[in-house]
């Protein structure tokens, strides 16, 4: 998208130039061990059942917990075997990297994460790591000589469901986010256990703490691609196969605390009372207004009360916000009249006042993606869906889409070139046990990574970008 | 309150008869004693200290816990240095019963409770306790023999707020309560080792399951008198001390589970969500618009969200709903219309629709006590009362109340005749850790239950009830 005449000429160069074409569109990625390997991958983490088929149960694989060590474990070892060094970063963060014919220069890679919402599917994120190992397994076997290295990147706690800072090893390596901050946020509800522990002891206890910094300068990056399931409806709704993703919607997270006084259900009129529980669920109504009006998103996924009695007012209600929009400006209108809204309920309308504490978890940007990377993907979706019978009104089987969701390709954005493909999700439904992707649309998705990644590989050669 | 003149003229009788009315009047209770003895009792379970001093703290002794297993044993130890036997029933009630000149007629019971709210205070039930203890002193250092037996009965869980049956224990006793269900019910928020207990396993565990069978059968009591705080903010408004109590509230306490669907929070649009917490955030506005148009109560103090993360719409929203009014006709018109608007929420005003689940977990008609131990309460108060300052714009020290709260006393009124002492309260300030009830306010309340039940004992010994 938006490529000058002379840009779209030198792609085409590379597609078609002396080393490329032909190698490029010989090498076909294998479905069938593809989705062996992801469901394989989801055996660490699997839970809710929902249907009567070995895969048909969703994730809880938390970011830090023993499956997702488990899950790490697995995937180092089959990442050694494709003959790939690792690295593992102060935050966990696993590179995976096959050296390329010049292996001095810094790889492209491939990344996503392996960590899981407490009541997620088997697509997203596995499915971007899955498939960069499928990309490489397809390298390996057909002896491929990449120009340069090409890798794959399992990015630390990307849901954010576990320790509450979304996307935050890929910001911790991209500079974003100090490691402090990342190393000390505590676990959102404590372990079985009782205590709440911090990204850093978790790290250590599972054995991924490791000592090369998590930075962009330590751990440099020529190229980020990440294959995502969609998580909308739209690829499904109009019946086409790949999202080239252009950008991400601007979004922020806030955890507000309201506190009241607690006291006696039966004996303190209602005029006495200082009622967190009702000053929250009156923000939450309105918050969803605000969002709304503006054309944008906003969730509460949280909430909780203190002391937690049947017959006693809650002194304390915390619950979160997650709001969205592809505008910065509208994101800060959103937030702006949330907060004058929430003042206004805590003073005015909420029987004998309560305080309003609103403390931002993450603010990420709007996002614009890479020219180069947007346009290797564009590529190679083509090659890929060139066979296939156009069942999209207009006949075209990709389109460029903006993200809903946060992805670590935010971060990377900004400190390498960055592209994102999306494939269709059934019925849109995500971080939900039950969320899908075909397997043929999760192999045409692997195809167009490895497509692009190899695009990229001879674009960045021909370009002196190895030298 | 409601006397015919033939029966007041019977209690004039009583209390100045020829047995009676001086030597009522010349035992005192000892205020001093009963403060060091309250305080004492509250070293089990201290918590949330909110001054300087060591005793202003709140308590978290929650039924059957360590804490509670220690004052327990405590309060046996107490009674049994007072000449009491001891009973446990099935529940953990304690009777402690101190025998009279005819010491196989049923007891007159002071009765009350030493659980406590998470963030509870230091006089809600425990006053009640520690009273009646004061007063069985108070009869043995003057080695007083009363006509029939009198003791003390520490009913089991009355708060609810562990195991979620309010004054569940005194339930059962009644028979209103099915013992199976209560044995068998689940404290609401897990133990520290992550499992949730039933009351019976927590009742073996700290030694407090009795074999007697937890029944007015098995058990029966005479009559039943609650010292309590108010926990409301009449009496120190109205410059009284003593409030006598005429009956109760009804109640009715709920759980209402919203089920929706969790999707992601970024890429779903909003108006494909099934989305929990909107929904019973609506739901809670909305049933306290209700209770406020029918001059009732209502209260959600427990809020919990499934699986609770940021970025995802919860599937599950879980809250009590806590609904009082003194008319039962008026109780059930509340809960009438919050059904139906919640069920026309979920359906019309919830996005893509939930479903919405209402429990209900406890159900109490409005209580009116007994003729009788209201006016042996009123005579206690006269006397009490007669050589203090007239505080209060009518001169009256003593008044007649409604209690807002459920109390142990709404089951005993339903088996033997039954009568409630209301002390001042602090800012009318009750199940939190700032409570307060004065130490001359609580000897006060003391002296009254002392004079209460002292009549009670002439009068049914007057009246043949010992025979």
């Amino acid at each position: 998208m938006l490529l000058s005449q002379e840009q779209k000429e030198a792609f085409q160069g590379t597609n078609s130039g002396t080393a490329s074409a032909n190698d490029l569109i010989s090498l076909k990625i294998n479905g069938s061990r593809l989705m062996a390997s992801l469901h394989h991958s989801c055996e660490f983490g699997k839970a809710h059942s929902y249907g009567s088929h070995e895969t048909e149960t969703g994730m809880a694989r938390l970011a830090l917990s023993n499956a997702d060590k488990a899950v790490r474990q697995w995937f180092v070892q089959e990442a050694e075997s494709l003959g790939c060094k690792i690295t593992i970063d102060q935050m966990g963060n696993i590179f995976a990297v096959r050296p390329g014919k010049n292996s001095t220069a810094p790889p492209i890679m491939m990344g996503s994460h392996l960590d899981t919402q407490p009541t997620g599917g088997r697509y997203d994120g596995i499915l971007g790591v899955v498939a960069g190992l499928e990309v490489l397994r397809t390298l390996y076997e057909n002896d491929y000589q990449s120009e340069g290295s090409i890798g794959v990147v399992n990015w630390t706690n990307e849901e954010g469901a576990r320790f509450p800072i979304i996307t935050v090893s890929s910001g911790v390596w991209s500079g974003h986010i100090p490691l402090d901050l990342a190393w000390n946020c505590l676990e959102i509800t404590p372990s079985q256990d009782g205590n709440r522990y911090t990204m850093k002891e978790e790290l250590e206890r599972i054995g991924f703490l490791g000592v090369t910094p998590a930075s962009y300068e330590s751990q440099p990056i020529a190229a980020h691609f990440e294959l995502h399931i969609e998580q909308g409806p739209v690829l499904e709704h109009e019946r086409r196969k790949i999202g080239v993703v252009s950008g991400g919607q601007a979004y922020k997270w806030f955890e507000v605390s309201i506190k009241g006084r607690d006291s006696h259900a039966g004996s303190t009129p209602m005029e006495a009372r200082k009622d967190s529980v009702l000053a929250a669920a009156k923000m939450i109504v309105e918050s969803n207004k605000i969002a709304k009006a503006h054309s944008g998103l906003i969730t509460t996924g949280l909430v909780e009360t203190e002391p937690g009695s049947i017959n006693t007012t809650a002194c304390t209600t915390r619950f979160t916000l997650d709001m969205r929009h592809h505008l910065d400006s509208e994101l800060a209108n959103i937030e702006d009249e949330c907060l004058t809204t929430f003042r206004r309920i805590a003073a005015e309308d909420s029987e004998a006042g309560v305080l309003v504490e609103w403390q931002q978890l993450a603010a990420n940007p709007a996002v614009t993606f890479h020219h180069d990377c947007i346009s290797v993907i564009e590529s190679a979706a083509e090659d890929a869906l060139v066979d296939l019978p156009k069942t999209a009104n207009d006949g075209k089987l990709w389109k460029h889409m903006v993200s809903g969701a946060g992805h670590d390709s935010f971060h990377t954005s900004r400190r390498c070139p960055t592209g994102m493909i999306f494939t269709p999700t059934r019925e849109g439904l995500s971080h939900t046990p039950s969320e899908y992707c075909s397997p043929e649309d999760c192999a045409l998705g692997a195809q167009v990574l490895l497509g692009a990644v190899l695009r990229y590989d001879k674009f960045r050669m021909e370009r002196g970008m190895l030298a």
